[in-house]
C-alpha cells in the first residue's frame, strides 16, 4: 500500500460533477436551486439514486435505526476498522445543489476513482448519507449523525414531527429507509467534504480549506427593561431608553467582535416595545450568539459581553435580564486527520489554509466519537442555503482529490 | 372692569375637583382611569352633563357640525369677540381622569366662580369642548378643534371610520350631537388648562407651567440595507450589518438630543430583518422623531441627524433609504396670551416655569387661527394615556385659578 499512498489515484473531476448535477435534479427548483427536505419523496428518491450508484460500484449497503445509509468498500484486511466519508442528501426548503449532496458524491467518487485503478485499500472504507442534517423538517439539525453518535436519543429522534405533524419515524418508515441499530460501528476516522458556506476561501484565492474544527459558541437571551414614556415631553435626562441601551450592546459585541481575531459576534434578533414612532421603548428583547474556535477566548469574549450589558444597562438606568441558553465548546478536529488533509492538499499543489468551521455539520457530531476533520472547498459569493448556491467544479475536484488521498493515507492500515 | 382685573374672583377647589370626579364616573374603569372614547354613549352622558352644568351656569349652547360643545357667557358687550376656554371630554381606551376633562372643567369652574360674584365681563366668554381629541377611534387626533380652524376637511372628518367601519359622521348622529356650520366663531384668545403630561413640572417642583408653545417636529422613516449572512462563517470584516449601523444611529440620535437643550430626539420603532439569532440581520427599518421648540434649532438637529445615518451606512457599508414623513415647524403662542397666563401666576404667587408643550392639543390647532395660549399643570411621574394618571387637588385649582385672572385680563376689552 505504500505505493499507493505515495502515487494515490486521480479521481474523475467530470464524472464527480455530473454525479452532482444528476442529483441536483431530484428536488430541482425552477430558479437553479433544490428543494430535497428529509424524509420526503424526494428524498428517498436521491436516496435510491445513491445506493444504486453504490453497488454498482461494488459497495454493499446497510442502513441503520435512522435511516443513514452506508456504502462499505471491503479493505484487503476487513477487519480493521473502516475509513469513513460522508456528508448528507437533505437540503433547506430552497437549498442549493452542493451542500450536503457534495461530501456525499465525493465520497463515491473516491470509491470509483479507487475502482478505476483496481486497488484495494488495507481498511475498508465507508460512504455515509447521514439523515436530516439540515434539520429544517424535523428538529434538531444533525439527526442522523447526532443520534448515531449517542448525543440524541433515539426515541427522541423517532417522536420528532414536522409542521403537518407527522413524525420522523412514520416518514422515515414511509419512504422505506428505517433499518436496524444505531452506532457502533468500527470506524478509524471520518473526512467529511464540504462547501465552506463563507467567503473565507473565495476572498483569499485558496482552493482547500483544512478544516481545525468547529467553533464554540455562546448564546445569550438578553431583556433590557427601561419605562416606556411620551417622546414629546420626557426629556432626554429623565429617560430609560431601552433601545438606546441595546443599541449600546449591539455596537460593544460587534466591536468585541471585530477586536477578537477568528471570532464572530452577532445580534441577530430583536424586538423593540411598545415599538411606536412616539413613545420612547420601554422594553427590548434581543439576542446576543458569539462564536470562537479557541475556548479560552470565548470565555474572555463572554466575559466581555457580559460587561458591555452591565455597562449599557446602568448608563441607561435599565433591568437586566441575561440569560446564557447556550454554552457549546469548540469541537477540535483530530490532528492526525487535519495532517492527512493539510499534507494532500499541499503534495497536490492546491493553496490552502487552515479554517474553522462556522456551520454545524455532521462531522462536528462525529468528533466527539472518531478521529474526523473536514475539507472546505470555495462556495461563490460565500452564499449557502441558497438556490444561487454555487461551486466550480475544479474546486469540487481539488477537494474530493484531498478526500481520497486523505482516505488513502488513513485505510494504509 | 380695571377692579376686577386688580381683584379678579377666586375659584373654588373643592367644586372643580368635585366636577372633575363626577365626569370621571363616566366611563370609570376599576383600576380607577377612565375609558371614554370619543362619540361612544359613553362620550354622549359626559357631553349631556357637560351641557347640563353649563345651563345652570346661565350659559347658552351651540352644537357645530362636528360636534363641538360651545356655552356662552354674554359679556357686557356681546358683540365683543369673545374669551374662550376649553379641551376635550374624550380619553384614551385606558384614559385618565384629567387628560382633557380638567381644561373643559376648569373652563367651567371660571364661569362658576364669576357667577358666585355676580360680576359680568366686558366680552363674552365661552367654554368648549372639542370632540375627539384623542384620535384613538376615529383619526386624526384633535379633530374637533383641526376643522374648526380650517386644518382638515370637514368631508374627511365626516368619513373618518373606526375599527368596526363606523363613520365618524354616523356617530356623531347616533349621539346627537351633530348641530350646523363650523368655524368662524369670533373669538379673541383661546385658553387651555391641562395636565402637563411629563414630569418637567414635578421635577422642577413647579405648580405652573407657562406654555410658550408646541415644538416643532420631524419625522424619519429609515431603511438600512446590509446583507443576510450566516452569523457563524462571515468573518466579521465581510459583514453589512444593518443592524449595527442602525445601532449606530440610535446612539447618534440619542446624543444629538442631549447635546441639544429643549429636545426631544427618538428612535420608537425598529424592525429588523431576517431577525434570525444566527443570521447577520440584512435589513434594518426604524423611526426617527425629532422634537424643538425653536425651527432653527429643530433645522440643525435635522442636518446632523441626517449627517449620523450616512456616516452610519458609509461605516458598515449599507444602502439607505431615508424618506421624511414629516416636517411640522414650531407652533409659537401669543405672546400677550401668554404673558396673562405669567402674569397670573406671578400675581398670585404660583411656582412657575415657562415651558414647551410636547404633546399635541387642541391649542395646537386653535393657535393657528387665533391668539392663543396653555397653562400646564403637574401630573404625577408625568403619566399620562394611562389609567394611573393623577393630579393633585391643589395644582388642578392652581391652574383654574391663573385660567381665570388671564381670561378675565383678557375680557377686560
Amino acid at each position: 500500500m505504500s505505493n499507493l499512498i505515495g502515487n494515490p489515484p486521480v479521481i474523475d473531476s467530470a464524472r464527480l460533477w455530473q454525479a452532482l448535477m444528476d442529483l441536483a435534479r431530484i428536488g430541482a427548483t425552477a430558479r437553479g436551486g433544490v428543494r430535497r427536505l428529509a424524509l420526503t419523496d424526494e428524498d428517498r428518491q436521491a436516496r435510491d439514486l445513491f445506493v444504486q450508484w453504490c453497488r454498482s460500484a461494488g459497495c454493499s449497503i446497510s442502513i441503520d435505526a435512522v435511516g443513514n445509509i452506508f456504502a462499505r468498500r471491503p479493505g484487503h484486511n476487513d477487519a480493521l476498522p473502516a475509513i469513513m466519508a460522508g456528508s448528507h442528501l437533505d437540503t433547506q426548503p430552497s437549498g442549493g445543489k452542493f451542500d450536503g449532496a457534495y461530501g456525499v458524491m465525493a465520497g463515491l467518487e473516491v470509491v470509483r476513482a479507487l475502482n478505476d485503478v483496481g486497488v484495494q485499500t488495507e481498511a475498508p472504507i465507508e460512504i455515509v448519507a447521514w439523515t436530516n442534517e439540515e434539520g429544517t423538517r424535523f428538529a434538531p439539525s444533525m439527526m442522523g449523525s447526532l443520534t448515531y453518535a449517542g448525543l440524541a436519543p433515539l426515541a427522541q429522534t423517532y417522536a420528532s414531527t414536522d409542521s403537518e405533524g407527522k413524525s420522523m419515524l412514520a416518514e422515515l418508515e414511509r419512504i422505506g429507509y428505517k433499518g436496524e441499530g444505531c452506532g457502533g460501528r468500527a470506524i478509524a476516522a471520518y473526512f467529511e467534504a464540504h462547501i465552506e458556506q463563507g467567503p473565507v476561501l473565495e476572498e483569499e484565492g485558496k482552493t482547500i480549506g483544512v478544516v481545525l474544527g468547529g467553533q464554540g459558541q455562546f448564546w445569550y437571551d438578553v431583556v433590557l427593561v427601561g419605562q416606556d414614556a411620551h417622546a414629546g415631553t420626557t426629556p432626554m435626562r429623565r429617560r430609560h431608553d431601552a433601545l438606546v441601551g441595546a443599541a449600546s450592546v449591539v455596537q460593544a459585541v460587534n466591536r468585541i467582535g471585530r477586536d477578537t481575531l477568528r471570532s464572530c459576534a452577532t445580534v441577530g434578533h430583536m424586538r423593540v416595545e411598545p415599538n411606536s414612532r412616539n413613545v420612547v421603548p420601554g422594553r427590548v428583547s434581543f439576542t446576543i450568539e458569539v462564536r470562537h474556535p479557541d475556548d479560552e477566548q470565548r470565555l474572555a469574549m463572554d466575559a466581555a459581553v457580559r460587561r458591555a450589558v452591565q455597562e449599557a444597562a446602568h448608563a441607561n438606568g435599565l433591568e437586566v435580564e441575561l440569560q446564557r441558553i447556550l454554552d457549546q465548546p469548540a469541537t477540535p478536529f483530530d490532528a492526525d486527520c487535519v495532517f492527512a488533509v493539510r499534507r494532500a492538499a499541499e503534495q497536490r499543489g492546491f493553496s490552502h489554509m487552515d479554517i474553522v468551521s462556522g456551520a454545524a455539520h455532521d462531522a462536528i457530531a462525529m468528533a466527539r466519537i472518531v478521529p474526523t476533520a473536514m475539507i472546505f472547498v470555495p462556495c461563490a459569493g460565500g452564499v449557502s442555503h441558497n438556490e444561487a448556491e454555487s461551486a466550480s467544479p475544479g474546486d469540487l475536484a481539488a477537494g474530493c482529490q484531498v478526500l481520497l488521498d486523505a482516505i488513502v493515507r488513513k485505510a494504509a492500515g
